[in-house]
């Protein structure tokens, strides 16, 4: 395989440690349509004939189906998925398999396959992110007035709505989608052709490969394009920064379902149940979704460490790539599949969110900003006195809007009866319709921008 | 200072578990630049008094001044840099300091301070990577000609110029330009206005505020403005694929300037001696630079870890955010220009580089390209006959160019005289003429089309 | 500083990038005390003189005594705490302070000050972990009888104690103790003499410096002793774990003080306000604990990155070493020291905490082992019928405990009144009498165990 | 399979997260090695009929024959190994099945299940790694004489020999064995028994199963027991650590095995040839090994930020703890092999390695240790005169040996004939006989060292 100096075979143990076969052959269909860009190129530019070229397109296609099929003997002496599909070329359309090789290495060859899985990838992930936009928006626009306590350190700060809840994860996903975007467009050249580092001395059309395998254009340097992963890293920087999302939101299920929250009821579908305790039921999919961030940032780590000093131009260490990346890449899919069927299909428990929204005090910060207007104190001060009525209330055991007039007097003598129309739930939230907040006729506008917004892109 | 609520004074332990002032204090400038925009804007709402305004201005400049000459006097009681402000400018203009947090909370004002430092830090990143690409560019105009060989494995590949090599590098920063840019583009919104987390009940203007800060608009969601720290994350990230490539070329510098290597000479200004053996001189500097992609891979891997599973809104946890981007910038600025500076100043021994060139049968590739162009063999044909060679030369200790016509003809007796016209290195660069590849023509294109391009952005 | 070879000083860039001095002089008594054991083998063994090293000893005197004080100027150019402390002994004692420096590099002393310091900093920790074990144990012991839910996935699971779930703790944290024991045990060996890599002509008494020092015994092998950072990497292994452990309880005090669970009642002292919501009382310590994972996280990612792939022996990258575990084990202590603090003083809800361990169905384990006791049923029949119980009081709205015998009977025919023995919070937790189990007397075993291994270690 | 409470079954995404059969059949042996343990505990203890514990390890043996033998049918809709077992013997056994799980969880039997592999795991890697320290010794013992450069910062520095250096990393993996060691001995505590968390009311005797699994005892606390993933940790950390030694001595032999350094040759059997360049011989196995530390480091951070503020007791993240610790163990297992199939059977040039070990002024420490020894200089005065010494053999591109004393006369006129017997290599490594140097006796002694300690362990 490796022409005629070797005396001696790879011992089992490098077989082992060397060989891709058992995760590489991922890329078959990447490799084959590689190769037949190859062929078509050099067809074109004379550097093989056009009966070797026909040759090669039909064996190719054989390949493909045997593969499909699962005929395909996969073999681990021949390494990867290249020497395996090219030692089967060669068994089936003889000495013109060896002309595919011409102008093109393994370098420039893993470089290309990998690339193409990778951007394939990034458009699977942006098309579920967009489905569960869509989810969160759709939801959104059902919960636009439900309201809730919104949490700071998960103590009650001030009324909210659950729709405006979800649109905070909107903007997130939202970054998520823009950044995967970004990633396309920047790995969208085509490495082909940089052979196994210098170029070539064949007059080959990198432009024209470029071209059918549906990339911007081709890389401008050849030792980069065999020694570069930045397309990798990047893919699960932004995976890792979007796993982090799905955490945050996987945290709020779980305890959100919690008894003692009570917010929320998972779907029977995304619970499993207890081997010993009949009576659980378990959050599992939003656990594993939120463990699934833990395995992301592991592949991120791993291919950092990987790539660390690594001088040019392809090293064997750069082979540990693939893996990370399919693996990240899986789980994020998983994750939000899972999560868009969650939010999907949750059950809101309305009246819990809506009597926990009054509870803590929560429109102490409606009552300083009634000092502020009305009184035209400070904030500061007001801030100082809000505190005084809050520990009153705490002391009787009531909420803000349970003191009585007298009772706010004493805290501050110049309060007056219209204070109350500021200490409801409802008002508190209506109140707040500055850009971005969270006032029913606010969320509506956002989720009207993000669905023109997706509508467009 | 945090109302009239607390019995006790939170404990030593507490405080210093608590208190940001140590890191945050660097945050001043943006404090303040923020404080002065809300300000301006309550004033155009007429939510304070010109008057207040004018105070309020007025207190913001003397504490700047104050902090910026040293005199001001930071108080950890206080916590953060927000409060230690907020006390300073009620102790300069009394009651109007406690107009200035009307519509703000500490919540949406250190989202805003943090990203408007990480905005600034950003900018200067570019300007770092630029410095540094240029500085790779002058080098590889004046190395596009000299001849080295090229490493796969580390080991001698194929015969390369350093002009391509070093233009390697320049695509990966030029990469890391681009990433930087469409962070920014992607974090320049302002979040100001979004108060604690539901918005404000006051009239505010948040295009105003966002527009006097720099930013192309506000933020959409007032839960996901305090929340987010995505635009710290994708820094950390662009930074740590960035010192990736630092690490590269790094390693690179140690490997050529060791005694067996000597491609290169590291100027005395980036080396160090030893206090024990008095004839060292060592590539600290590049080992330094080496080094620093652990620590932000640790910078990155800590926030991501950090924000993992935190529920909305603003958590505690989040105040870990900005020593590890403070400490990440720090390392990557001094990495880039250290490089800048080993890269402008190194000299090359362009004469052992090129005889390093012609080792190790650098040209056997040439040779099996030739016998496929000339002879019409199959590529892996050519390649087998390609090893043959090599095992010949090998065992008479000699080069593949040193070995006769008859020695050749041994091999496979089709070879013409004519094959010696690809064997020497220099033909073999020169010849390596396709799209990116090492031809001098080739580079000097590569060259250009950078220059345009950073001319142009 | 390193001879008479470099012609020009290190440029200003070189000087930021190359001084440690800035982070290692907090290894200045390290750095004496290593010192002054050399200086006192050095004359034992004949190499230097009395005098020149009483000379050498009241030298170092004096400039721990300037250290100490703040008088000591560090100068950036020296680069590191050796030079500085080198220099400044060449001021006070003249021409002796140059033989200091026989037979030792800054290799193995930078070796020996850092190891000094994490062995001590180990100790410390220790000592914190201690602490913290017996606060809990405190605890523990006043909440032995303390009703509970039992939560798996965050869903109530089966009714336990408080006591039992803090000793849960004493078990991660005991094993942290003795984790760092290990790491102790493991690092103590003196690296001192092992000069710059090979060892020395001197006729040095490595034995004796060890023993001075602390150390069990001198290091075997010279090369090893000046490459080695695996007592950081183990320190700050073990810093993972424990920090670990921290956030998982650090996780539970946040969730338990919410307004929702209301378990817990957290003190002022580790609580803070809210700069716009009066009413807020924030878990900022528990919060700030359970962040402090993520920078540990990242200390130790930082540093295996940073160790991957460096030849022997010394590489400048090892200086980066340093802040990596200094912040790491400063994380580490204020955390221990503000979960202690938390944990001594937090106040027990146990009128909510026992309602909550008699909500969602706790006891149907109870009843599916009763079923299995007394009527032979094997457990997974028991599991199902338990499960029908448990769907019939969900659809009644009431507790197992409060179905009535004839409810029972209609799930399972042969139940008996005796059944209800089983369904009270009460007796499920007093029936766990199993090693390790939830029993009140099990856990008190369990407080005694470790009450006794802490006095006896 | 969870009671009969759930109206519809999980929806196809729900299986594809939250099955686990695809990774835990690997853990079959152990389910049913506890299982069998777990049974013979109960009928000891009356709980279930020695007929029931007859039919149960019958069934069981049945079981682990028909996975062995391939024939056993895995179903995703059982979830996981636990499942698939239990349902299998339901259908061989009948209702004696069901008793099985009688005083016993899936929390706790996979706690056991996952311990006893990755105990199992630690000791085969223990004996991986003692036959790589014993390929060391071996070879060290070979080399014992044989003199290399000593690098610092990859600059010459002292001569050493190859015995010596090899020996470093006995030094290294030898700490490996005892991290390894005192991690089994940590995890050594039989978690069965404990139940879904709380313990049981059945009469069981855990320190019964403990035993006759091989653990010192059982665990003390049943929350611990089912929520504790410390033995993976700590597993993964040790792993990480020894990976770092493995790739720091990869990197060597990349390096080494390069044209320009040329110190050793690599056997075929652990090179790989190029699919275009005839003439390669590539070190793709220490690329590898090198590489592994990143997966590693990947898996340690995956499992540290999946447990990070995980709630007591179990939650389901944990699932995600299992394929890391799979993966990274096979990492370090292959690693180990490889990495010991090489130095077993690489070829040391020597005659190079000796040259350059006279190289690069390695010996001036020889002389600034003799002007310390012969003529009573402070060493950092000597240190100064070297380094003009060398400046002058820089100028005269010749070795300090090939100096004349009238050359050295001129930068010290006190220098004597006798200082060429400490300029030559094979005297400075002589010389340096100090505990742990380079002195061949020494080197032997510490080769008798490990082996006595070998045998003995």
């Amino acid at each position: 395989m490796w022409g005629g100096r070797f005396a001696s075979g790879p011992a089992a143990i490098m077989e082992e440690i060397n060989a891709s076969i058992g995760f590489d052959k991922k890329l078959y269909k990447e490799d084959i349509k590689g190769s037949s860009a190859h062929a078509a190129m050099l067809a074109a530019q004379g550097i093989i004939s056009a009966a070797d070229y026909d040759e090669i397109e039909k064996g190719l296609k054989t390949i493909l189906a045997e593969i499909e099929s699962g005929k395909f003997v996969f073999s681990r002496k021949l390494e990867d998925i290249h020497m395996n599909i090219e030692a089967r070329l060669a068994e089936l359309i003889g000495p013109a398999a060896g002309r595919l090789h011409t102008a093109r290495s393994r370098n420039d060859q893993v470089a290309l396959d990998f690339r193409l899985w990778v951007r394939e990838e990034t458009d699977k992930t942006i098309q579920s992110i967009r489905h569960l936009i869509e989810t969160l928006l759709d939801r959104a626009d059902q919960e636009v007035e439900t309201l809730m306590p919104g949490f700071t350190h998960l103590q009650v700060a001030q009324p909210i709505t659950l729709g405006h809840h979800l649109m905070a994860y909107v903007e997130m996903f939202g970054r998520d989608l823009s950044r995967m975007h970004d990633a396309r467009e920047r790995m969208n050249e085509s490495p082909l052709g940089a052979a196994a580092l210098a170029g070539t001395s064949f007059p080959t059309d990198r432009f024209m490969t470029a071209k059918a395998l549906g990339f911007r254009e081709p890389t401008r340097n050849s030792i980069d394009s065999v020694s570069d992963r930045d397309f990798a890293l990047e893919f699960l920087s932004a995976t890792a920064i979007c796993a982090i999302h799905l955490s945050r939101l996987a945290e709020e299920i779980v305890i959100w379902s919690t008894a003692q929250f009570n917010f929320i009821h998972l779907p029977d579908s995304f619970s499993t149940g207890s081997s010993i305790m009949p009576q659980k039921k378990n959050p599992d999919a939003a656990e594993l979704v939120r463990a699934k961030t833990g395995r992301i940032n592991g592949s991120l780590i791993a291919l950092l460490t990987i790539m660390k000093g690594l001088p040019l131009a392809y090293s064997k260490d750069m082979q540990e790539d693939k893996e990370q990346v399919f693996d990240a890449a899986q789980s994020l899919e998983l994750s939000l599949a899972a999560m868009a069927g969650m939010i999907g299909d949750l059950e809101v428990n309305r009246d819990v969110m809506k009597k926990a929204a009054g509870s803590g005090y929560s429109t102490a910060t409606d009552l300083a900003d009634w000092l502020v207007r009305k009184l035209g104190l400070p904030f500061r001060e007001a801030h100082h006195i809000t505190g005084h009525a809050v520990a009153l209330a705490e002391k009787k055991k009531c909420n803000l809007s349970d003191l009585t007039l007298e009772d706010l007097k004493t805290v501050y003598p110049d309060i007056t009866e219209d204070v109350f129309d500021v200490l409801s739930v409802e008002k508190s939230v209506q109140s707040r319709k500055s850009y971005g907040g969270t006032a029913p006729q606010e969320v509506r506008r956002q989720i009207d921008y993000w669905k023109k917004r997706l509508a467009k892109a």
